[in-house]
């Protein structure tokens, strides 16, 4: 038969989460621990929005970037965290941040472009500079200037320029939000590189010591802002988010709008509606028990093994004594489900533990694994 | 300033049917035919459907491919008229037929990849032939065995092998539906070249006189099916189209969800609960509507130009005595918005008019356009 496939399909594997949650609905009464969304509700406000856009008809296509008047209230929400106001025409909302890492990829990132990311970094952003055929650099999450001399000296023996820089904080998989000496080293290296950064912070509403700060605040004519409504308003199965681009980039933004005409279209309509509630309703309750349980499970673990401290998400990546790739189907053994840390960075004994899930599970998960630890160790 | 664009990106262009829709908001009171979905609201059923799901929080992300029991009713509701029952693994959900369009040509199409359309065609396929470097061919849209025939000498002088053949029936932008003997010659085509044949059936239930024949009927080894819940439930911007596949194509399937879990991720979790319910809402008086308005249109028209029998979809087709793209400018003049038919076709002496539109304003659209056409005759 005749390979149907295109070469550049080929250059795309199977999340490994995805493969965890196929293993998961295998296990009776697992302790599932992968879990990569919040278990709180939808606010109410947030639902009646979207009811509410759903009786007036508003079902038809919106304009290709999103409702203006969603793009003016994004504008608006991330002025005061980023010190100056972005208009509608710089932001693009799509069907959540993995659209719109895509849109971004595919409107920046050619062959041999090179892409900076900090370790452990979200697998979706490996994956997509492999598919774009893409250079990828790291720089380790601790980075202080040794390791960015270190990258600058590598760069300059490859004869390369970092074309993206790109990192969550809070961080999927560590939790760990980056220092405001952190982000002014990146910025010093998309100022030389003449880079194009990419500060994803759909996390941002999970920080629990008030310590985030958002990139565009310390670069703001360097960098995009990715945010959207999945984790802070658990959201994940509504598909909204969005990219915000100081006037340097515009380009950029028409382009990725231009190929969403091609693509996603537009982002769900009754969703937007909720989404401009979404930014007027910031999450107070759902937040202490979040804390409550990071608090939980960081005691628990600190014990036994050595992990970066949790600043914000609801996850925590302890190291583990083999790798991860064999501890998983151990814990799994034990009904634990975990997303091994292989898929998050060059490192391969760690493990991502998520604690969006209740006390009790959450505390019996982090017991076994503990027990598993020191078996192993 | 470096130019952050990648090479990919610049070959592909704002649609026209946009630029269209950007004049039309600057005119006041204006004639609009240029209407890509349906005027009437989202059947309350389908509503309802869609406001319980949000209301029992599902709102949590689907599997990537779309909830098993919407690809078990998507199998259903094809199999009375493809004549086999297709599996839930060989079905992907995603955001509309143009995400399914996209992760098609980015699985199946790669440089050089011979595209067959019949034309006038779809616009967003001319694009994405385009955007993946694939090479177009046409054959007109009331071809018989000549223009088979045409056609294969010319593959054969370009010693090509087709690898899609794609189409939409009832067509966008003419209405037309193909009838069982041409599709038993796209089937031969597809034969021929071991081709896939992407069937497009969005339009399918604006099927006024019951002529529409699926090609999986004829064709079930080669066909993929192509829909969604846009047109026929007027749900355009709430974003659930599929893709329907024979076992034979299941790897294509297989990639599409994996592209996808880095890309939409899952069509909106709580209108995949309303697509079941659109499923099982077949829509009667709106078809009724449609059909009126029609036979209005097409009696205006065809008594002063040429134009194809408008079988399903809401557009006619009409020839005009001058290039399209000097006509829509003329008729702006007058109030009167339409899509010029270069976007859709070689010959650019065509026009697109919807007549998903109130009958006040199709008819004095219908007279206007009328008007013009004989003063430029």
């Amino acid at each position: 038969m005749r390979d149907f496939l295109s070469a550049r399909i080929h250059g795309i594997d199977t999340s490994e989460i995805r493969k965890v949650f196929d293993l998961a609905a295998k296990i009776k009464n697992p302790l599932n621990l992968s879990i990569g969304q919040p278990d709180f509700p939808v606010p109410q406000v947030v639902k009646e929005a979207i009811i509410k856009a759903l009786q007036d008809n508003k079902t038809a296509y919106t304009p290709t970037a999103g409702l203006v008047s969603l793009r003016e209230a994004i504008g608006e929400f991330l002025e005061p965290k980023i010190g100056y106001l972005i208009k509608p025409d710089n932001v693009i909302v799509s069907t959540g941040v993995a659209s719109i890492l895509f849109l971004l990829f595919q409107t920046v990132i050619g062959k041999g472009d090179a892409v900076l990311m900090v370790d452990p970094y979200f697998m979706i952003y490996q994956a997509l500079i492999k598919y774009h055929e893409g250079k990828e650099y790291t720089i380790p999450e601790n980075f202080g200037i040794n390791e960015v001399d270190f990258l600058r000296e590598k760069l300059k023996r490859d004869s390369v320029k970092l074309k993206l820089i790109i990192f969550a904080s809070p961080s999927n998989p560590t939790g760990k939000i980056l220092s405001r000496e952190q982000l002014n080293l990146l910025k010093s290296l998309a100022e030389e590189n003449d880079a194009i950064i990419a500060s994803d912070e759909i996390y941002s509403a999970f920080d629990y010591e008030k310590r985030h700060v958002s990139m565009a605040l310390l670069a703001p004519e360097s960098t995009l802002t990715l945010n959207g409504f999945s984790k802070s308003h658990a959201m994940t199965g509504l598909r909204v988010g969005y990219l915000a681009s100081p006037e340097r980039f515009a380009p950029i933004v028409q382009k990725m709008v231009t190929l969403q005409q091609y693509t996603m279209v537009c982002a769900p309509h009754v969703v937007q509606w909720g989404a401009i509630t979404a930014l007027k309703t910031p999450i107070e309750e759902e937040l202490k028990f979040m804390r409550k349980r990071r608090d939980l499970v960081y005691g628990i673990l600190s014990k036994a093994t050595n992990l970066p401290h949790p600043d914000g998400a609801f996850y925590v990546y302890p190291d583990i004594p083999i790798d991860s790739a064999e501890f998983v189907p151990r814990a799994i053994e034990k009904r634990l489900l975990l997303v091994p840390g292989y898929i998050f960075s060059q490192n391969k004994k760690s493990i991502r533990i998520s604690y969006a899930v209740k006390e009790e599970i959450l505390e019996e998960g982090a017991q076994i694994f503990v027990q598993l630890v020191n078996e192993l160790s």
